[in-house]
């Protein structure tokens, strides 16, 4: 059975409401884009006033993605331009050490808090000004956002070539592991660059291909059902918490920047091992008692050491509400639409404020809300947003019974 | 009114049996005992089995106190000494890096897995070495702890000549802040210290007037009816999440630290003070709603970072009972006996797992059980038993109408 055209018409007008009504005036009502000091504070409460001025870097790229994306999907207002050139200017300023390694916080002027070893700063810079520089023809920042993953390339193949030299956090030659997330933004942050620059898309699907590799490789395990998150780095097992950790909804989102990358490059095998991951990510994921997806699962049912394992999280939602979707919309198998539905019904029943608007971020087991902020150093206007820009899309397209095409 | 001699004498029985039925049994019969390496593997699940074999650094030395104190509180019992000799021999030989600095876990078999740049691992390798050397007549084990605690003092008063060069977490200059837990550390060690070897109390007497003092004059704010955990390095207010955090069990620990200095030192002001910080933590802490004592509140009611900031943590109520049943042997003013009997209908009631043993660590904040395992790398047979000891000679003492003496 198809979905009926007056459906996902229907949907699709929701996300755009919910998009265009409620999130983005939340965000353009609150205290996001400081007119003082430049950027953007994130650590907004449920009414849209700060209770943390301290700025971070990811979401300093990822804001700037956000109303850049804006720009690109919706046409340039001038509104989003200017709150998108506040974020860039501050970004490119402050937030990038001598050695070419970013922040992870600031102050609200600009002053550094901390720099940590990992790569996300930059992957939200990249993302943010490839994005920018495709809404305002801006070569320059196109420019930068290359160099950039350069740069992360470089850190990817030859960690030791690290500029910034930040003692290790572990003893490798006692447990040397790999993490999924740093193959996952480096293949998300291609996939971003082939889009804004079409001239080098050979070049980008080069690393895409290598970056899919690296995920099938070493941390998609059919024998067990599930992407495991952190793994020897010979792909093998660890049997420890950490190394026994699934995480639904970052399998989810994987699962659906491998189907993007799937759509794009015509391969059907991709497309169906990147199904698994988002069959096997609900299947484990989904909670039968209360609803809604868990954070954390051990893949053995040990217990999980987190505190917040069992919590429910916004952008785990949005992460699977896209996914689900263009499952549907490449497989037409309409099990992917229940599942659309019953994440969109748990979703937009929980983490919605009706009142404030936006969506809270955190949830308890049971689906109470745990924490009323709207925003944090890690909840700005992303997730939400994005899945709203591209499930109102993917909808599109379906009830056009269009083909899908790549979103990211 | 006092309260009568038979409520005390019960529960001073329920605390022993407790004690020596329920909380000691568990871990004895548990995976707890690494007979094959030596040392401690406290992450065990519900029934006492391991579900991660790695050893945290904390607990060979805490694990390590709470067998030696046993033994000095219950008599010189053939398996406390052995499962103590165990932890002692494992920690020697494998806990402590070439530079003198501890480690913060290693594998089953002692090769080192994290460093971390806190003291706190130190912290209770002194507890244990110390309550050792009590309890068997080790003068070396009391001498190791010393030097440790010399070590620990010189970090303290000039961090710079720290041997490990890690990479300092944040930008000093940016903002330069101190926390609680470190005088805390500072004087719950010195007061162990000066038990197990009473010809140096004087020396670590002073050393705990200053520790006092740096917690009264940086972090003790009677105009918010506070302890703040973190603050400038003049002890002034930084106005982020972490700058307002209260961490109440934190303060209530730490409350009873101080009252039992100011035993110590009959010092009446020392006790006021200590009392206002029990008061002020049992007063913001309390969770009006669902009971028992959330794990962080922010101190102007803006939303807490933490994702697990309202859950009911067990160590948190260990304390606290600790704390009003010695506040109330020192003033007999019956609100804190009141304070005590709630607290044990909360904690008896939610933590104690009736068909395993022991009790679970951690409650979502309606009091419903999160987390089954018994024990992880920052949960083991410490803060419940020390609770479960400490509230038995607590109440023998009220019982037989004695003085209040240090139990510290």
């Amino acid at each position: 059975m198809t979905v009926k055209k007056e459906t996902l018409d229907s949907y699709r007008q929701f996300y755009h409401d919910q998009l265009m009504q409620d999130c983005i005036p939340f965000w353009m009502k609150s205290d996001l884009i400081d007119r003082v000091n430049g950027g953007y504070i994130t650590s907004v409460d449920r009414t849209g006033r700060s209770y943390n001025n301290d700025k971070s870097v990811w979401f300093q790229g990822r804001c700037l993605w956000t109303f850049s994306a804006l720009i690109n999907r919706y046409g340039n207002r001038q509104e989003c331009l200017d709150a998108a050139k506040i974020g860039k200017d501050f970004m490119e300023k402050f937030c990038t050490d001598d050695d070419g390694r970013m922040f992870f916080t600031v102050t609200v002027d600009g002053e550094p808090l901390r720099k940590r070893r990992y790569m996300y700063s930059e992957s939200f810079y990249v993302m943010g000004m490839a994005e920018y520089g495709l809404a305002t023809g801006d070569k320059d920042a196109i420019k930068k956002a290359e160099d950039r993953y350069e740069l992360m390339l470089r850190l990817f193949h030859t960690p030791e070539s690290d500029p910034f030299k930040i003692t290790p956090k572990g003893y490798a030659k006692t447990r040397n592991d790999r993490v999924c997330a740093v193959p996952m933004v480096m293949l998300s942050c291609a996939q971003v660059l082939r889009r804004c620059d079409p001239a080098k898309a050979d070049y980008y699907t080069k690393i895409t291909r290598e970056m899919a590799n690296v995920i099938f490789s070493f941390h998609y395990k059919p024998e067990l059902h599930c992407v495991l998150e952190c793994v020897g780095n010979d792909g093998s097992r660890i049997d420890t918490p950490a190394g026994r950790c699934v995480n639904p909804g970052h399998s989810i989102e994987n699962a659906w920047f491998l189907m993007n990358e799937a759509i794009y490059s015509k391969d059907k095998e991709l497309l169906s091992k990147a199904l698994n991951i988002l069959n096997w990510s609900l299947e484990c994921g989904w909670d039968e008692t209360f609803g809604g997806i868990l954070y954390f699962v051990d893949v053995d049912k040990r217990p999980c050491e987190q505190l917040e394992w069992d919590m429910k999280l916004w952008w785990v939602h949005n992460e699977a509400l896209i996914a689900t979707l263009m499952a549907y919309g490449l497989t037409k198998d309409e099990k992917y639409f229940k599942w659309f539905e019953r994440l969109h019904v748990y979703a937009f029943g929980h983490f919605a404020d009706k009142e404030y608007g936006d969506w809270y971020g955190y949830l308890h087991r049971d689906g109470t809300v745990s924490h009323t902020q709207k925003g944090s150093l890690w909840k700005g206007p992303f997730h939400h947003p994005r899945c709203l820009m591209n499930c109102e899309e993917l909808l599109q397209q379906l009830a056009r019974g269009e083909e899908i095409v790549p979103i990211l």
